[in-house]
């Protein structure tokens, strides 16, 4: 088993990934539904972050529903099921990330058509998930005050290929002597200029910023679709 | 290309790994290193835990020295190298996680047999490093209270088969309202009555536990090796 075998077969299942991806991308422009893929370490606050976000919406009569990937256990799908919104949980049983084909697989039951926002919850890992497109419209990577503030330095792809950095549990930030200029100086270095945010999904602190940014990229990205049939992930 | 392929190839590369890590646990018996493999999340202390584990033993006359694995940076060798023991980083450029073949690059500066302890810090990830076998005596799963108390439910590989599972960060239990018998019966329910103990690396707390521990399992490991050849984690 030689070295350039793997990696061949790695580039072949990136490959059929892209191309899956590609097809879920334009099926999402065409039913109108902005797909959002949440990425981060195990513990960042993920799905606490992703039930208050889909708990506003659904209250604000958005129509908002979210899928949610797990080695094991459907606990995260109950968690986010308590918003009112429809939720559904995919376990990868060993896999460490979700793939377009499993995301096309778990669309079944839903009309897309129906939907303002489609939240995808990734496994949580802050490597594998970066390399596997899902359609996705927007890339939110989040990072906790408790992790470390070197993170994306440690874990650049993770970051520089996201679009938005979310700094979760600021509730926090002092019981961890959180470090918020090295944070914000990490995550330029690897992506500069890229948009960070910071919320407490506990207290609420910064949901409101959240989702007036999540609205505002909506309708930049429905201006790009009905302009030019493609989205901004995919522009150069 | 087939999912079935894909397996063919991961069994390979682990296959391989399994050797390599069975020769470099021999060498480290025959050098009578004791070898501790840490792995977490990225974000649940590892490097701070074992800065403080080093800094101690140092003290104490012991002979360790580290190796630490991280996709990027030299941050986390030159945090360990503050402790006055060797430190080496290993970075992966982009794999998820330590293979048997790195370890043993590694290890060449180093006369294992001036070794008591050699301690390895995986890359942070919950999932992949669980399948690669670095020939350790001791495998530590490292779950911060800040995390959430399912996550061994969520990724039992990990937990499973680890031979330890060190809860930390504990001096923040409280502002991160840490169930601690949920995350006990998490642990417990994929690794019936494996050791867990607690730690601070900030304030100390549980760490003389922990020396406890590591010196029994050293003597536990020292006295299977003298007498039968083969290491407790070789063990049916």
């Amino acid at each position: 088993m030689t070295t350039t075998r793997i990696v061949e077969v790695r580039v072949g299942v990136l490959k059929k990934n892209d191309e899956l991806a590609r097809a879920l991308r334009r099926r999402f422009e065409e039913a109108g539904v902005f797909v959002v893929n949440l990425v981060s370490s195990p513990g960042t606050g993920k799905t606490a972050f992703l039930e208050r976000t889909l708990s506003t919406l659904v209250v604000s009569g958005t129509r908002v529903a979210a899928l949610v990937g797990d080695l094991e256990t459907d606990n995260d799908a109950q968690r986010l099921a308590r918003s009112g919104a429809p939720a559904r949980q995919i376990n990868t049983h060993g896999r460490c990330h979700l793939e377009a084909e499993m995301i096309g697989a778990f669309l079944d039951e839903w009309d897309l058509n129906e939907l303002d926002y489609l939240f995808i919850e990734n496994v949580g890992n802050l490597v594998c998930p970066a390399s596997y497109d899902l359609g996705e419209a927007l890339r939110v990577a989040l990072l906790s005050v408790t992790e470390g503030e070197d993170k994306p330095l440690k874990y650049p792809t993770m970051f520089n290929s996201a679009d938005v950095a979310m700094i979760t549990k600021i509730d926090l930030a002092e019981a961890c002597e959180f470090d918020r200029d090295a944070a914000y100086a990490a995550i330029d270095s690897v992506r500069p200029g890229m948009s960070i945010l910071e919320v407490s999904a506990k207290r609420g602190a910064g949901m409101d910023e959240w989702l007036v940014l999540l609205r505002e990229r909506r309708e930049s990205w429905q201006r790009v679709v009905a302009g030019a049939g493609r989205s901004p992930r995919m522009a150069p």
